[in-house]
């Protein structure tokens, strides 16, 4: 099994993304996350040019890495003056990395009308930067910027800088697509001709994904010979992002067998990818090929019978392998057959044809309202029960009444009251909240905890909001999602209504009753089993 | 120029993607679009399997479409039976849909496990199907499903499947990588092989992303002789999504000189995006290749500066060739020139140096506070102006009171009273509303409109809220998202607080003070042009 090294970005290059700012203790986190996952090493930052990533380098040496080594990055050497007296190179020397990632230009353009210096002055530059480094004893992996665009436009001189690299010392010529405009056949031609000239020069690929094409044309080059990737976690990156290494590692580790990271790793890839959404406060992008929620996920009928009489039908690996799961999903296209995969799912029986007849048309019915399941699987659930059982409520609402106001000095105060009718007792609470939302939710649990203590672990883990249009040219409906979570679990329930506290108020009630009835069930069932023994 | 066709899947397999689900007025609206941008071949939906979609193919009979077939999916005959006694078959025929995209099984595998019949008679199901469709005068375009699976694992098989329907009359066979699994080279030698034994055959490619390849894989079979696209605008489909045609037309239009639209009509591609999006409720995503709001958004100073000297430096093409436009976001990230060139886009003058170190550590600071300004430009203006200009607003908040009240018989009504200081006299109103939020933008309104009739035509287009999490441990905040616009611009302002209330009302108000501003700016303007004349 031929190895390939992986250098994660995510830090660096992924950071440049638009909405992405992660704080010192975020690029901790997520080192030792890469760390554990098995990256050959992780850019860290630009410690020249930003004092957060100075800051990092000099927390990140004292963490006990067992797979990765830091890289920091930066630039070649300024025009015209001294490798040991820049200002850039020096900050690399000192951030006390042990690897440096350095960029140079390939594109005779870039010389021109951004460095405005000669062809001549920027092979020194380059030679001079990397061995600069390597008299620190700094391993130096360079970053051949534009290399495509600058191949296609000067292939002769494009070839001169990386041989000024290599021959100055540097490990790795990473070729980069940096305006990721290149489609694969450019790709694969330019790879396979440098390859051509330079035979045992170590080539690595780092591409955008400004064409769509970046897992491809990383996955091209590895075919075509480069022995290392770079990329960012879930393809993070300014504009389009960079290339995705969840798509490309797996690609390489299970389709064309090479080794990225250890095997067993590779099932922990789905969690990576979502504790890196989670830090970068990302909402994880549920087409995320391998890793996203609907990754493997099966809305049309025929889809969802057949892959569960063979995984192979509609799945291009087995999701487990990824350490992703099968999502079956319920809406107005899916057939009977999801509907009671759904119920599978979530643990419950449906008894006979007419109950999924009966779910369809109510699922119907409010997907025209506004509702949405797929990210409700605790309201689903709720719906389905009321439909085909006695459903006898844990609770019902009377009335609430909810008050923000603020001061003429700038104070908010958000109180609620609700009325309810728990086992045929009227409890009338009254709470304040950091917010309306809040204040109805403290109502609650107020007058529930006495009745239903299981209640007291759970929490509200997330919550969205956004306007929806339903079918009917009525006023715009609100949609509430809410995420809670108790110590083993996470689930979303909804509501939707013109006025958002009233969606709020659904959502959080649905949310606890998921839970209460899901106690009782296992209650249930733990009876059953014991009356069976 | 080669020609290559495209089959835009979007009303049907677009339809299966997780959250889509369009009404027919939708899917009429989306056919016009799509053949106003001049594609060849619409989709239009499954007349077997839907009755909506039925209802869709008798309305679109009526229009009168310039540039685009449509055309009726469904698979071929069951087994065991006459072509022409098939439910499916016959719905097609009867749709009025001049013509047919039927797909037929090619992987041995489904054959014995999804279709659960020999080689033989899929083989005939496939001849007989397309030999039915032709005889009722409809053009077939045959869909090989699982082709390259299907390869892999019987070559021979795969071969005769679409042999059959070649010789039964399909005008088009297209190779359907159904599974999404394949990685470019797979595409390539598949394509290239098939093509030798057929070299006469008019073959098309249909691809699925699941391994993040699909636009490359798309892209590759054109090149190795493929003369038919299929795909999804913004890659809409199940899973993980189809091969996205807006990252596909561009790709082989711009860069490789074939001719799939209309030149002039490309240049449409970023608003037919967009409007698909909106049709489908979806959130544009941000990173979609040429015509995502990021494509071509810039955030590193350095690439900033290097792209206002010349784009060609961090643009692989220019974004008005797809209708697209540049942008420079503002972060802590960045350096001066994008803060200088956002203050540019936003046609605002700054004064000094001085001006643009105050702003970049105000947003600092406000981006510390769970603030973001890259959807907010609204905000982001007006922060501005008041950092660097004496301001002299438009109106002061004095206080407001919010209240939501559900009654025992389910009624909700949603009370504000807001009370302002504009140019020196107190406002008090009261309003009612949808709900809170709208109860205050009456408010406001009411308020304003007498002294600043300019209001009028302002109007809420989106509300977005969401949790973040800010630097300091303390509450979650909510970050609420406003879209506003009036008859010729769209802007968006942001509010933060630990109450959704207040964070909504900040949004509100500099929403209404970005429309005044932006007014009284523009009145400012015509007199000194005036002046100057």
């Amino acid at each position: 099994m031929k190895k390939i090294l992986i250098l994660d970005a995510t830090l660096r290059d992924g950071s440049q993304g638009a909405g992405i700012s992660f704080s010192v203790e975020d690029k901790i986190k997520i080192t030792k996350a890469l760390d554990a996952f098995g990256t050959d090493y992780i850019e860290g930052g630009w410690p020249g040019s930003n004092p957060k990533d100075e800051l990092f380098f000099a927390q990140a040496k004292k963490l006990d890495l067992k797979s990765s080594k830091l890289a920091a990055f930066g630039s070649t050497r300024r025009k015209g003056c001294n490798a040991a007296e820049d200002k850039n190179l020096r900050a690399i020397a000192e951030s006390g990395a042990k690897t440096a990632c350095i960029f140079g230009k390939s594109w005779d353009l870039h010389v021109k009308v951004a460095l405005k210096t000669t062809k001549e002055e920027n092979l020194k530059m380059i030679s001079d930067s990397v061995s600069f480094l390597k008299s620190k004893k700094i391993e130096v992996i360079y970053d051949a910027e534009h290399f495509f665009d600058g191949y296609k436009s000067d292939k002769e001189y494009a070839l001169q800088t990386i041989k000024a690299a290599h021959d100055a010392g540097a490990s790795v010529i990473c070729l980069c697509e940096t305006n990721g405009g290149m489609l694969p056949s450019d790709i694969q031609n330019i790879v396979r001709e440098t390859r051509n000239v330079f035979p045992d020069m170590r080539l690595g690929i780092h591409t955008h994904n400004d064409s769509g094409c970046a897992v491809a044309n990383s996955i091209i080059a590895v075919e075509e010979g480069c022995i290392m990737v770079q990329g960012t976690m879930n393809g993070l990156g300014e504009r389009c992002g960079n290339a995705n290494l969840c798509s490309i590692i797996p690609a390489l580790q299970i389709k064309r067998g090479y080794s990225c990271v250890p095997k067993k790793n590779l099932e922990k890839l789905t969690e990576l990818s979502r504790y890196i959404d989670e830090i970068a406060n990302l909402i994880p992008n549920d087409a995320n090929p391998y890793v996203g929620r609907n990754a493997f996920a099966h809305k049309a009928g025929i889809h969802v019978s057949a892959v569960e009489r063979d995984s192979k039908t509609y799945e291009h690996i087995e999701p487990k392998l990824v350490g992703n799961e099968r999502r079956i999903l319920v809406s107005d296209l899916s057939g009977k057959s999801n509907v009671v995969s759904k119920a599978v799912e979530l643990e419950m029986g449906l008894g006979s044809a007419e109950d999924v007849n009966k779910i369809m048309n109510i699922v119907k019915e409010k997907e025209n309202e506004g509702y949405q399941y797929e990210d409700a699987d605790g309201s689903f659930y709720l719906l389905t029960k009321k439909a085909i059982e006695s459903f006898k409520p844990f609770f019902s609402l009377k009335s609430y009444r909810v008050a923000v106001e603020k001061d003429a000095a700038g104070n908010i105060v958000s109180e609620a009251t609700v009325k309810l009718d728990i086992k045929g007792k009227e409890e009338h609470t009254v709470a304040e909240g950091e917010g309306p939302v809040n204040a109805l939710d403290n109502c609650l649990r107020k007058a529930l905890i006495k009745y239903y203590p299981a209640i007291e672990d759970v929490f509200l883990t997330d919550f969205k909001v956004r306007v929806v249009n339903s079918d009917a040219n009525t006023a715009a409906k609100v949609r509430v999602l809410i995420e809670s979570s108790d110590s083993s679990k996470i689930w979303g329930t909804i509501g939707v209504n013109e006025n958002i506290i009233d969606a709020s108020w659904q959502a959080l009630s649905d949310s606890v009753e998921y839970k209460l009835i899901k106690g009782a069930d296992k209650n249930t069932q733990k009876k059953k089993t014991k009356r069976k023994k």
